[in-house]
C-alpha cells in the first residue's frame, strides 16, 4: 500500500530538529542564522505534492516486498525528503530566472520583502542540508558513496536542463524547437530528478544499487518521466483550467513545449508564418490575440488527436510492463 | 620553493577539457550548454591572485618535505583550482547580493547581457564542477569521500557566513556590531575556505588528515584567517588607495568592519552618536560627507594604533611558530 502524504510529512520536522542540531555542533554558529535556515526550510520545502519524495517510500516497500520496518520508513523517507530539498533549491533559483510572482499559491521566496536576493545563498544552503542529513543518517550506510555521487549526478544534470532550457527561450527561435531540443530539455530538467531519483535512491538504500539495476531503471524511468512531462505540457493548453487548477501560460512564455514542437512538424508554411508571429512574447501584438491564435491553429491542426495516439502507445507500453512484471520464465 | 601562478596556470585548461569530456559522456547533452559551461568557467574561475589554490600546491610539497612529481604537482594543482571553483560559485552570488558592477577589472558576470540572472543557475554548475573533477581524478585515492565531505563542509560554512554577514548589513544596526559578531562572519565567510580548506585538502591527499590533525590545523589556520582580514578591513580604510588599488567602500556601504567594531568598543557616548549618524548609507546626510566624519573618528581613536598592536601580537605568534616547527625535542 502506498504511503500517506500525512505519515511521509511527519518525518520532516525531525530532520529540521537534525539541521539545527548538526548546526548547534559547529563552533559559535550565531541564533540568527540557524532561525533564517529554519525559515528558508519551512517556507521552501512544505507544501508540495511530495510525489518524488513519496516515491522513494513506495519504490523502498516494493523492492523489498513487504511492509517497512520504523526505521525503514524513517531513512526511506529521509531520502525522499531530500529530493524534496534539491527540488526547492531550483524552484528558489528557477522563480528568480523567471521572474515568477508565486510559488504554491504563496508569493516566491525572493518575492518575500526580508528575503530578496539573499535567496541565491538560501538555494544552496537547501542543497546542503542534503550532504549534512546524508552525513548524519547514512555515514554507516554500504551506499553512502552511491547516494552522494547519485544527489551530486542529478543536481548536476538539473543544471543541465535549465541552460538549456534558459537559451532556448531566450532565442525565441522557432526554427531551433525541434524533437531532440524537446527530448534533451525534458530529460535534464524534469525527467531524472522527478522519475529517475527516487528509485535510484531506493535501489541504493535496499543493496540493489549494481550498474546492471540502475541503467534499466533509468532508461524506462527516464522515458516515462519525458511521457509525463508531454502530458503536462498537453494539459497546459487543452485541460480546463478549472480543473487544472492553473491558466497554462506556455504560448505567451514562449516555452518549448511539446505542443509547439508537434505543430511546427506537422505544418503547412503559412501555418508556420502564424506561430512565428504570434508564439512568445511579440511586441508588435496584443498577447491575449496571439495566444487565441495559437490555440486555434492548435485545434484546426488537431493536435489533441496527435497526443492521444502518442498516448495509446504508451497504454501499450505500461500493458506491456504488467504482463512482463514478474514472470518466472 | 612556492609554485608559480603561471605553472598553476597551465592546470586550469587540461580541467577544462576534462570537464568537456565528462559532459560528452552523457546522454545527447547539447552543444549550446557545453559552450556556455565552458564560457562560465573562463569567465569566472581565471583572473584572480589564486592564492588559495596555489596554498594546495605549496603545502602539499611542505608536507611532503620534497618536489613534486609531475603527477602529484598537477593533482595537488586540480585541489587547488577547485577551491577557486568553489570561490568562483560564491563570488558569482556575492555580486549579485551585493548589486555589485565589477569584479576584478570586467563586469560581474550577472550583468552580461547575455547573462542576467542565468548566472543563478551558472554559480551551482561551479560547483558541480568541483565534484566532477573529484570523481574523475580522485575517485580512487584513500582520502576520496574526505575530499568529497570537506567541500560540502566548507560550501555550508561560506553559506552561513554570507547568510549572517547579509542579515547584519540589512538590519544596520551598530548597536549589534560587536566582536562575536564579526568573529563569527569572518570566520564562516572567509577564513575556513581561505586558510583551512587549502591545508585540509593537503592533508588528506598526503595522507596525513588524521582528525588530529585537521583540527590542529583548524585552529591555527582560522585564527590566522581572521588576522588577514582584520588587515583587510585595516587597509580599506588606512592604506594609500593607489597602492590598494581600489578605493575602501566599507563604511558607506555600512560594512560590520573590524575597524567600527572597536571604535565602538572605545567610543565615548558622543562618538557613538557620530558613527550612528553617519555609519552605512545614511538617507539624510551626503554620502562623502558622511564618510568623512566618520574616517575622521577612527584617525582621532587612534585606531592605527590599536591594529598596530594587534599585529604585534600576531608577529609574536608567527616567530614562536617559527621557533617550534622542526624541533626535535
Amino acid at each position: 500500500m502506498a504511503t500517506s502524504l500525512a505519515k511521509f510529512g511527519e518525518v520532516f520536522p525531525i530532520l529540521v530538529e537534525d539541521l539545527k542540531s548538526i548546526c548547534a555542533e559547529q563552533d559559535n554558529l550565531p541564533d540568527q542564522v540557524l532561525q533564517w535556515f529554519e525559515k528558508t526550510l519551512q517556507y521552501n520545502v512544505v507544501g508540495g505534492k511530495c510525489n518524488r519524495g513519496l516515491s522513494v517510500v513506495d519504490t523502498t516497500q516494493i523492492l523489498l516486498g513487504r511492509d517497512l520496518t520504523s526505521a525503514e520508513y524513517f531513512e526511506s523517507a529521509t531520502l525522499g525528503w531530500m529530493i524534496e530539498l534539491l527540488q526547492a533549491m531550483f524552484l528558489v533559483l528557477d522563480d528568480i530566472m523567471d521572474g515568477s510572482t508565486t510559488r504554491r499559491g504563496q508569493p516566491c521566496w525572493y518575492r518575500q520583502p526580508d528575503v530578496g536576493m539573499m535567496a541565491v545563498n538560501d538555494a544552496p544552503m537547501l542543497e546542503s542540508a542534503i550532504y549534512l542529513l546524508l552525513k548524519k543518517h547514512f555515514r554507516a550506510h554500504p551506499a553512502y558513496l552511491d547516494l552522494v555521487e547519485t544527489f551530486h549526478e542529478v543536481a548536476f544534470q538539473i543544471e543541465v536542463g535549465q541552460t538549456y532550457d534558459m537559451l532556448t527561450e531566450r532565442r525565441q527561435n522557432l526554427d531551433e524547437f525541434d524533437q531532440a531540443r524537446y527530448d534533451a530539455i525534458v530529460t535534464y530538467k524534469t525527467a531524472y530528478y522527478s522519475f529517475y531519483l527516487p528509485v535510484a535512491l531506493a535501489l541504493h538504500y535496499t543493496g540493489r544499487g549494481t550498474p546492471g539495476n540502475l541503467q534499466q531503471a533509468k532508461e524506462v524511468l527516464v522515458a516515462m518521466g519525458h511521457y509525463f512531462q508531454v502530458q503536462d505540457d498537453y494539459l497546459d493548453n487543452f485541460a480546463d483550467p478549472a480543473v487544472l487548477g492553473k491558466i497554462g501560460t506556455d504560448i505567451p512564455d514562449g516555452k518549448c513545449s511539446w505542443l509547439v514542437v508537434q505543430a511546427l512538424k506537422l505544418c503547412t508554411d503559412e501555418q508556420r508564418a502564424v506561430l512565428k508571429t504570434n508564439y512568445g512574447r511579440v511586441a508588435e501584438c496584443d498577447t491575449k490575440v496571439c495566444e487565441r491564435r495559437v490555440k486555434d491553429l492548435y485545434a484546426d491542426m488537431g493536435l489533441d488527436r496527435v497526443y492521444y495516439d502518442e498516448g495509446l502507445r504508451k497504454g501499450v507500453f505500461t500493458a506491456f510492463l504488467e504482463k512482463i512484471y514478474g514472470r518466472k520464465k
